[in-house]
């Protein structure tokens, strides 16, 4: 019998990047994600956004990922597309930033309006926001907030970094 | 007498972007530096690489720069392009990751092989840096390494983050 993933519609997209060695890189997930029709009538992602994107499943450093960590990509990736989509009613590709500040509330992060404002005043351009850069600011904020609680594990919502492990969680982002 | 500002040749490019409010957006500071000739016979910037440009100087969030912000911007970006001009003898627009490892090393960053083999990995393209990304790496480090010495008061090498407080200082850049 083949192995399970054989039976998988998304092991073919898998194998068509990541090859027998699970290695990946920024262009082959963007063309990836194109061909599979992800973004569908959006602009495509970025190099930048699919830079973002490894990182955000490469928690080891070394730049592979497994089929596993590849669906748990699809699966996020698809739960921010279609709250984007809710947004995005007349399918102009931009939602508001207000519209984004409730999206980042309703994935349940808790963050000060100060810091939601820093973050909206970076990922507009000329007072909206993209998919694509909407996208980013996802992954980066789920990354981020992953790397944080993975440290975090007195659950105190505090955590004390060294230089390099500051440099190491946050560069590659 | 005229401001002294009003001798200074940066002046009529920083009015140029920043109006009377010094205001500043990613957009306006691509067209400054290509205007002003600054990426020469390299590729402009990118709009990405001159948003984290921004969120270097933009210490308080307002989205606000001043013109002495704007000169040490100039300052910066100028000894980091010179520093990979030293690299890039035949002007190709790139450099090897050895050499980029070697350049942070001379910047007096210390960090760890793990740490700059991430940072490689993040801002190669197909191996080799290009001088979009090697200019945003640099921007990224000093930006993150200010952030955490301004909290490291005590200079000890490590920090004590509160979650929105990392949020704040890594997700604008």
């Amino acid at each position: 019998a083949p192995p399970p993933a054989a039976n998988d519609p998304m092991w073919g997209y898998f194998t068509a990047i990541a090859g027998q060695d699970g290695e990946v890189d920024a262009e082959e997930l963007q063309r990836c994600l194109t061909q599979a029709g992800f973004t569908g009538s959006y602009n495509p992602f970025s190099l930048e956004t699919c830079r973002i994107m490894i990182a955000m499943l490469d928690r080891d450093h070394t730049g592979k990922m497994g089929f596993n960590e590849f669906k748990d990509l699809f699966k996020a990736l698809s739960g921010w597309k279609q709250n984007f989509m809710m947004f995005d009613q007349d399918r102009s590709g931009t939602v508001e930033p207000h519209e984004m500040s409730q999206a980042i509330n309703a994935m349940g992060y808790h963050i000060s309006p100060q810091a939601l404002n820093a973050i909206i005043k970076r990922y507009n351009k000329g007072g909206t926001i993209y998919f694509d850069d909407y996208m980013a600011c996802c992954v980066k904020l789920r990354t981020l907030t992953d790397n944080f609680r993975r440290r975090d594990t007195m659950q105190q919502g505090s955590v004390t970094f060294q230089y390099d492990d500051f440099i190491l969680c946050t560069m590659a982002i």
